[in-house]
C-alpha cells in the first residue's frame, strides 16, 4: 500500500518537475568552484611528490596537503552532487543522456583522487569536471572555450564565454 | 590531446574499477543515516504545521524547525550521495540499473523537501531511500525487512535482517 | 543574591522537567549513529595497524586513516552528549544510576581511541556505547539483540528488536 | 564474553586513567568559550524580545537572533562536554561528587534556551556553566573571583585570578 | 623583554616575507568564490522582498533566505580574508596602497548585508569585491575584463581575460 | 556608471557608519577566544618537537598535532577578522592607525604558524594577538594588565582588568 502511495506522489511531482525551471533559491549554479577544487587536487599531489623536507617539518607539510587534498576532493564532489541533483531536470538528462554516468564518474575520480596521490586520476577528475561544466553551460544557451588556469597546475579548463 | 589522454586513463580505472570490491577506507557504509535523516524531515513538517505558539515563541519554534528540516535533508543527501558515488561500482548499476535514475530522484525530493513544508514530498523522499536501502542490501546479499520506525512519525523504514 | 536567583530558576525548571516527555524537537533519537561512528573508529585503527604502503602512499593513507578516526571518535561522542544530555531526564537516572558514569566512560575511551591506535580502547568504546543504546531502548520499552554488525570488523552490535 | 572482554579492558584503562593528569593535546582547556558562548544566548533572547522592525526587516532579524542563539548554546554545550569528557578524571569526580549532575544540568538548560526565548532559562545556563569553571579552576588550584561581563548582558562571570 | 623578543622575530620574518612569492598550499587563489557567493546575497536580497506565500510556506521561504544570505555573505568575507590574509604581501600594499581599507570597507558591507535585506548594501559588497578582484588580477599581470553574470541578478562581474 | 552607483552607495554607508556604535548583533567580541587558539599552536608545535613515539603511533600523534594546530592558528585568524571586520570602525583605526597593518600581520604569522612548525613564528602570531586585544580594549575604555596563561605554555597574555 506504501509502495502505491509513492507511486502516486512520484506522478505528482513528475508533472511539477516538468514544468519547473530550477529550484527556489534558483539559479546560482557554476561549475567554477568544482573545477578549482579539483585543480587544488592536482596541485597537492605535485606538492606530495616534490616535498623535500625531512622529520617534523616534512610531517607538517605532508599531513597539511593530505588534509587540503581530501577537502577539496570533497567539495568538488559535493558542488557536483549540488548541480546535478538540484538543477538538473529530467529534460536536460533527455538531451544529455550521458548526464548520469558521467556525475557517477566523477563521485569515482574524486574517490580515487582522496585514496592515493596519483596524478592521473587527479587529472582525469579535473577532465571529468571539465566536460560537466560544457555540458552545464550548454543546458544554459552558453558558449564554452578552454583556456589555461591562470595558476598551476595550468591544465585546461572549461570557462563560459562571457 | 587532451581528451585522448583522458580516454586512456578512463580505460586504465575502469579495469582496476571493476576488480576493486570497494574503496579504502573500506566498507562501514550504512543507508540507516540518510533513512533517519529523512524521517527527522517528515517530524519537522509536522511539527511546522502543528505549531500553535505566538509572537517570538513561534518564530524560535518555527525557524528552528525549518533549520533542522534544511540540515537533516542535507544530511539525507549527502550520505546517499556518499554510497552512490563510492560503494556503488559498475557492477551493480548491470545488476540495478534504475540506480542512477532513482538517486537523482532522492536529490530531487530532497530539494522539494527544503523548499516546502510538502508532506507528501517529504514521505516521498523517505520512502525513495527506502528503497534505496532495499538495493544496497541486496548488493551485499543480505535481506530486508520493513517495520515501523520506534520513533515519531512511525512510518515504514527498510532494516537488514541480522 | 545570584545564587538565590539560581536555586529559584532551578526549582521551577526541575518541575517542568519533570512532567516533560522530550524536548522538541522531540523524539528522534537513536543510538545507531553513535555505534557505527565508534565502529568505524576500529576499522581506521585495523587499517592503520595492517598499512603496508611506503613513502608517499603511506602518507596519504595513514593521514587518512587518523583523520577519519579522530572525525568518527567526534561524532560518536557528540551523538552520545546529544542523547544523554538531551532525552535522559531525571527519572531515567533514577531507573539507570550508572547512566552519567557509564556517559563519562564513553567519552574517555572517545580521547582513548583519539590518541592512540590502540584497538582494545576502541572496542572498548564500542561496547560501552552497546551498553548506552541497551539502556536508551529501555527506556523506551524496546527489547534489544546482539547481533554481529553487517560490515568489517564485524563486532557484536546492539539492535532494537523491531 | 564479550563482556569479559570489556570487564577486563576496563580495568586495565581505570588503571592507566588513574594515573594520567591529562590527555594529550593535554590541557589547554578554558570555560571562559562556553561561558562567553552562553552570555550570548542571554543576549539573543534580549534582542528576540526587543525588536521593533516589521516585515522583511523583522524576518532577517528574527532568523539571525534564533540562528546565533542555537550555535552559540550548542557551542557551550559542546564546550562543557569536552572539558567533562577530556579533562576531567575520577579523582576529580571524587573531590567534586556534584560533576556529572552539574554537567547534566547545563546540558538541558542549553536544550531549554534553544527551545524557547525563556531568559530565566538563559541566566540559569549561564550561571550553572559559572558553577562548574568555578570547579574546574579549583581542580588546577586556580583562585576565581566574580565580576561583570564587560559587553551585555552584564551577567556576573567567574573570572580566574591570574 | 617579550616585546624586544617580538621585534626581533618581525624583523626576520620581515626579511622572509619580503622574498617569498606565495605561501605553501601556494597559489589556488581566485575571487570568483567570493564573487559568486556575495552575487548570491544580492539574489536572496531579491527573493525575500518578492516573497508572495503565507502562513507556514512564508517561513519555510523567508527562514531559508535569511539562512542562505546569512551563509554566502560570511563565505565572501571569509574568502576575501583568505586572499588578503595570505596571499597579499607588503610589496602589493605598496603597489595599491587602498588593499587594506578596501578589505575593510568589503566586511562592514557583509555585515551590513547580513543585518539587513537592504539591496544597496548588497550591491555594493558585489562591487567592492568586483574591486578587490580587479587589484588580485593585476598583482599576477592578467588583465580583467567587465561582463554580466550569467544568472540572475545579472550584474557585471569582473573576470579574468583568459 | 556602475561606478558612479557604487561612489553614492559608499556615501551613504560613511554616513551611517560613523554614526553607528556596532553591528547587530551587537557586543559581545573578545579577543581572548583568539589568544587561546594561538596559545594553542604554540603547544602544539612544541608537542610536535618532542614526539618521541615510533611507527603508527608516532603518526597517530603527528597527524593529530598537526590538524589540531591547523584548525587552531584559522580559529583565531577567523576570529581576529570578525572583530577587525565587525566591531571595528573609521572611528577606531583614526585612534589606532597601525589596526589595518596588525589585522594584516596577525594573518601572516598565522599562514605561517600553519605552514611550519616553527615556534618563532607561533610565538609571534600569539604576541600580535595580544597587541590588537590591548588596542581592542583601549577601545571600549578598559585597562588590560599582563599575565602568565593558566596553562602551558605559560606565555604572558593580555587580560582586561575586571
Amino acid at each position: 500500500m506504501i509502495y502505491k502511495l509513492f507511486e502516486a506522489l512520484d506522478k505528482k511531482f513528475a508533472v511539477q518537475r516538468a514544468s519547473a525551471h530550477c529550484d527556489v533559491p534558483c539559479g546560482i549554479y557554476d561549475p567554477i568552484t568544482a573545477q578549482i577544487a579539483a585543480l587544488t587536487v592536482v596541485r597537492m599531489v605535485d606538492l606530495m611528490h616534490g616535498l623535500e623536507a625531512e622529520g617534523v617539518a616534512y610531517q607538517n607539510s605532508m599531513s597539511r596537503y593530505v588534509l587540503v587534498k581530501e577537502e577539496h576532493a570533497e567539495k568538488a564532489k559535493h558542488e557536483i552532487r549540488v548541480i546535478w541533483g538540484d538543477y538538473i531536470k529530467a529534460q536536460h538528462v533527455e538531451q544529455f543522456p550521458e548526464l548520469h554516468e558521467l556525475t557517477h564518474k566523477i563521485m569515482q575520480f574524486g574517490s580515487k583522487s582522496r585514496q592515493t596521490a596519483d596524478r592521473e586520476a587527479a587529472v582525469a577528475f579535473v577532465e571529468n569536471i571539465n566536460k560537466f561544466a560544457d555540458i552545464f553551460w550548454a543546458t544554459k544557451g552558453i558558449a564554452t572555450k578552454r583556456a589555461k588556469a591562470p595558476y598551476a597546475p595550468a591544465l585546461e579548463m572549461v570557462y563560459p564565454n562571457l
